[in-house]
Formats: C-alpha cells, sequence, structure tokens
C-alpha cells in the first residue's frame, strides 16, 4: 500500500476524533451546494447500473471546453485513469520527472515498464527546466508530467509545455499531462492545453473534479485526447461501470458551478500567498508554489509533532528526490491557515 | 464496448422514456432503505478521500461471515475487482466455461492470456459435468468459474465444486469462483465458499453487493481468500480509493438487512417457479436456473419487439455459445413479471 495524504482514517484510529486535514489538497470551500445535492438526488437511482458511457457527463464536459463528446473518457476519479492508460498503453519505458505523485510510477509499475526518474533540482527549486525537453528520446515510450506538479505546486511554463509536445510528437512518445490542480491556478486558461490537443493526438490530458470541487469521496476524473480510438481502448482496461451515478450526477452539476470556481481561486490565491510569507517568516525554506498546497522544508518528525495539535500535513519522505524533512501543506482557509501557521510556532519555536 | 444488460441508457435515448428493466439481475425489492439513508449520510463526507483499506467495511463483512478481516478486499464493485486480478496474476493460459459473463475473459485479455474455452452443452441445458475436472491441467494458470452461473442461473454442485478446488490445488491452478449471485439461492448455504478458503489459498472468491441489495449505481464488490498477500498485491494493481465513501457505508449497512435478503429470496424462488412454468407454457425452452433470472430460447428479434412494449431483455448473441436465439430475464415482483408475460405473449403469439 502506497503512502498518501487524506488519511484521516488512520489518525482518527490513533486519536479517536478527526483531524483538521492539510494533508489531502482539497478545495478549502468544501463542496458545492449543488453538487451534494445532485449526488443525493442521483441515489434515487442507485437500483440502475451507471451509464457506462458517462454520456451525459462527457457532453456536459464537452460543452464546457468547446471539445468533440469522444475526446472525453470520465473515470472513477483521476487515479483510476492512470492504471487504465497504463494498461491499455503498456510502455516499455517511461519517464517522469520527480518528484512527483507516486500513481504514475505504481501505475506503469503494473505492466513491469522501465521507470526512469529525471531529478527536478532541490537547488533549482525543483524547477522542470529547458534540459527536460532532451531527455525525451525515441526509446521512451511514455512521459508524464504533473503541472502544477504534486507536491511542489509549480507549472510547466506554456511555451516550454509546447516544446515538449512537439518534442515527444518527434520521438512518437505519447505525453501524459495531469492537470488536476490547474484550476487552482491564479491564470488557469495560460496553461490550459486543450487549444494543443487537435494538433497532438499522442497528448492526453488527466483532469479531476475531486480536487476543484471537494468530492474525493466520491471520484470522478476525466481525460481529454484527439484520439478517441485511444480513449476507447483505455475505457476498455477496466470494467464498463466504473462511475457511479452519483459522481456522473455531481460532474454534471459542478461545471455550472463557474461562481464557486472563481471564489475558490481568490481565496487560494490570496491564502497561498499569506500562508507562503508566514511560512518563510518562521524561517523554512518554502517552494513558490502556484496552486492551493505548498511544498516546505523543515526538520523531521514535524508531521508527527502536528498530530498531536490535531493537524495532518503530509511528510514528502516517500516522494522519490525528497527525503523526512520535506512536507506539503494543502492552503485552506484563512481560519484553517491560522491554527497550523499557531501550531507549527508552538512545535518549532 | 462490451454489450451488457441495464442500459436503460442506450433505451432512453431510442424511446424518450425509462424501461421496465427485466434485462440486469437486480434484487426485485429495490435498494433497502437504511443502505440507501447511509449513502445519504456518507455525502457528508465526501469532501473526505475514502479510506483505501475500507477498514470498516472489511471488518463487518468478515464478521458476518466470520473469518479474519484481511481475507477481504473490497472493490468498484465486482467487476473492478476482475481486472485487478488479472493485472496481478498476468496468468498465461486460462479456462473458462461458456456461456458465461464476458467480463472474465475482457479482463484477461487486458494481460494477453490466452483463453481457452470449455464449450457448456446447449443438449445438457448447459451443466458443468464432472468432464470439466480432467480439463484442469497444470498448463493452466487461471480458472474462472460462476456458480449461479451468469447467463444460465446453474450453479455447480457443491461435491463437483470441492472435486474442481482440489484438482486445481495439484495443478497448482488459481480458481477465481465468482459467486455474485449466490445469495439468491434458495439455500445460499449449501454453496458457499467460505469453509474452503482456509485450507486453499489458491481460492478467490468473487461476490457482490450489487445485485442482492440492489446498489448497481453505487458500485460495490468484494473478494474474499486466505491469501492476504495475493489480495495486498490485487490491491495494488488499480488506484488507493476506488471504493466511494457513500459504497463503503451502504455495504456497512447492508451487512444488517438479514429480513431484507430473507423477502428477497422467498420472492425470487416464488416468482422464478412460476416465471418458469409460464415461460414453458409459451412453449419456450427454458434453463431450469436457480437464481433471480431465467435463460430461455425464442425467436431472434424478440428483445428488440420488446422494447415497442416498454420492456429491456438481454440478447443473449453475444455471449460465447449462444446466438441471437437465447435470452436472459431477470425474475422480479409479480406485477412486473405479468407484464412481462402479457408482453411476451402478444410478441410472440
Amino acid at each position: 500500500m502506497r503512502n498518501h495524504g487524506g488519511d484521516w482514517r488512520s489518525y482518527t484510529e490513533q486519536y479517536g476524533q478527526l483531524p483538521l486535514d492539510f494533508s489531502a489538497n482539497i478545495s478549502p470551500l468544501g463542496t458545492p451546494q449543488q453538487v451534494r445535492k445532485a449526488a443525493l438526488r442521483a441515489l434515487d437511482r442507485i437500483d440502475c447500473y451507471p451509464d457506462p458511457y458517462c454520456r451525459d457527463l462527457c457532453d456536459a464536459i464537452a460543452s464546457a471546453l468547446h471539445i468533440p463528446p469522444d475526446w472525453c473518457l470520465c473515470g472513477n476519479g483521476a487515479a483510476d485513469l492512470l492504471f487504465r492508460i497504463a494498461l491499455a498503453v503498456k510502455p516499455n519505458t517511461a519517464l517522469i520527472p520527480v518528484p512527483t505523485f507516486s500513481e504514475y510510477e505504481a501505475a506503469l509499475q503494473t505492466v513491469d515498464c522501465a521507470v526512469t526518474h529525471y531529478a527536478l533540482s532541490e537547488r533549482d527549486d525543483f524547477v522542470l527546466s529547458e534540459r527536460f525537453v532532451a531527455q525525451i528520446t525515441p526509446e521512451i515510450d511514455l512521459v508524464v508530467l504533473c503541472s502544477p506538479n504534486n507536491p511542489t505546486g509549480l507549472t510547466i511554463p506554456p511555451e516550454r509545455m509546447r516544446r515538449i509536445i512537439e518534442r515527444c510528437r518527434e520521438t512518437s512518445t505519447l505525453l501524459v499531462v495531469d492537470a488536476c490542480f490547474q484550476e487552482f491556478l491564479d491564470d488557469p486558461e495560460a496553461h490550459s492545453l486543450i487549444p494543443q490537443l487537435a494538433d497532438n493526438p499522442h497528448l492526453l490530458v488527466i483532469k479531476a473534479f475531486t480536487k476543484l470541487y471537494a468530492i474525493p469521496g466520491l471520484r470522478l476524473g476525466y481525460c481529454l485526447s484527439a484520439n478517441p480510438a485511444l480513449l476507447e481502448r483505455i475505457h476498455d482496461m477496466g470494467q464498463p461501470w466504473a462511475v457511479s451515478v452519483a459522481a456522473q450526477e455531481a460532474g454534471i452539476a459542478a461545471l455550472k458551478e463557474t461562481e464557486y470556481v472563481q471564489n475558490v481561486r481568490r481565496i487560494v490565491r490570496e491564502q497561498r500567498e499569506w500562508l507562503y510569507s508566514q511560512l518563510c517568516a518562521l524561517g523554512l525554506r518554502v517552494i513558490p508554489g502556484e496552486a492551493n498546497y505548498l511544498l516546505f522544508q523543515s526538520r523531521a518528525g514535524l508531521a508527527e509533532a502536528l498530530k498531536k495539535h490535531g493537524i495532518l500535513i503530509r511528510c514528502c519522505a516517500d516522494y522519490a528526490g525528497l527525503d523526512e524533512t520535506w512536507y506539503r501543506t494543502a492552503v485552506r482557509t484563512e481560519e484553517e491557515n491560522t491554527r497550523l501557521l499557531t501550531a507549527l510556532r508552538e512545535v518549532i519555536g
């Protein structure tokens, strides 16, 4: 079993109560009411199988993103799609910049793929530099990028991303970009890869409802590609009914929540800037993340110490390229961030 | 995309209303109120990740079945587990009696397994005979059995099942038994494989909440084995958070529904016997199924004709070993079965 944030269950077993959870990067505003209501209504139909094609949801996504519906494939959370993609493609070799989300490698290992790590330099704040482009060779079947990256929160600049897409086309490499945290950026449009899809059938973009609309317990993600045959193959790598009726209805409702998304973006921006400055003021090294979480360095044992204050943060010791001095914290509401900072001051001070 | 029952969505697109659905084998009594309520309550926590281990649910299942909790692994429906099992085991060769549920082969094909069909004889009503035991040779890595079988509704007699389990031990063959419809039998205890688990770590039993508690839209299944290391490996073949919080809570509530299950069993027995006799009286060949569905033979085009009467049944043309003259119908309530029979009389008569 891989280690992940959001493990309130283990905490509860040990401490007998729910933690204040900064270890999962979920929208600080919680599930929008209309999304929850849509899920509730859908429970009236749990005696029917879900539509295996998620037709209504794909139509809604396609309409929101101005793409054809057959460029969209939904999954039981974005992580479900990672495993299906690995199985559909069965790459012999893959290249992954690290540190990053561990499920990419876990998924590729299920098909015995030889995964090469490209080490992002700690000295350079883990920025993906131009040097990476030359690492993509015809021997690489698959590249997985995460932008904004988990756990650093850093994006790949649009121009660099375009060169990577171009390079992958030249080398016949499938490029999977996990953009699950993109909507938390100050300017998501600047990083959108949707305009790139049409000319790049070797590009797969993964997105999630989970984080932005705070529905990780419901499970909903999707991937986009201008290669419908590939998407169908990915779909067929698992059971037909992966996405529950509740998740499908919640997703359709979520796409209407444009005001909620703007509010999330505003709060995340304000609170991230404030939390960043406060963490720096504590003498911590903080990576200037752009999304709804921050990576910082402190002493070993910090996460355990914060647990005694009722707070979960993500110790990053199990990320390739990081060690037990690195931590990731979500950016949450002002009140919650204040509680985190108060606890941190006690623990560090 | 594979063809399956329960595709109300395609029907609705064509006919503009929901069908009376006999094409999916779901409990005729619908979702128990307490199960639905548990799912509703769980939606208060959809802003938290599900417990990836499903600890509370596994404890509840283990307690109900009198087994250790680490003999149980939950999945996003039983079908989710089939694909994870295929990936965890990566068998080179598998043996499957047909006709049967097509997802076994679909799952095995994802890992390029060579699947051999063992043809159940139409002349013998598709009974799995003693001859099958000798077909299990050391060259076979995996055997998948479905009991009661989908679509025939026939069980493998307990003595024969024991010999198959024994034979698989001798040949070092993993035996997967899909028992998803077992609880609909008149005497499920007689067919339970739980007493066999302890001495047979090569035995994997798959069960579902989906059918018995009428929650296919929510997705919940599990598999049982006395080999916890194998179960952990199966778990690791997919994303950590496959089972939603709503499904986990619904499952815990469902295990308390003993009276509901008895009612389902009684109605299914009564209605199956009646529906069987009525279908025979229509001059149809009906396989004497033991669960909550019946396989019968009629003329080609019957399913399409019934659609015009607002009724879905499952045409079995895509089952290996069957053709377009075979149909599967669920056993539902007296009122619903009467509507089916009325429509059938009009269409056939």
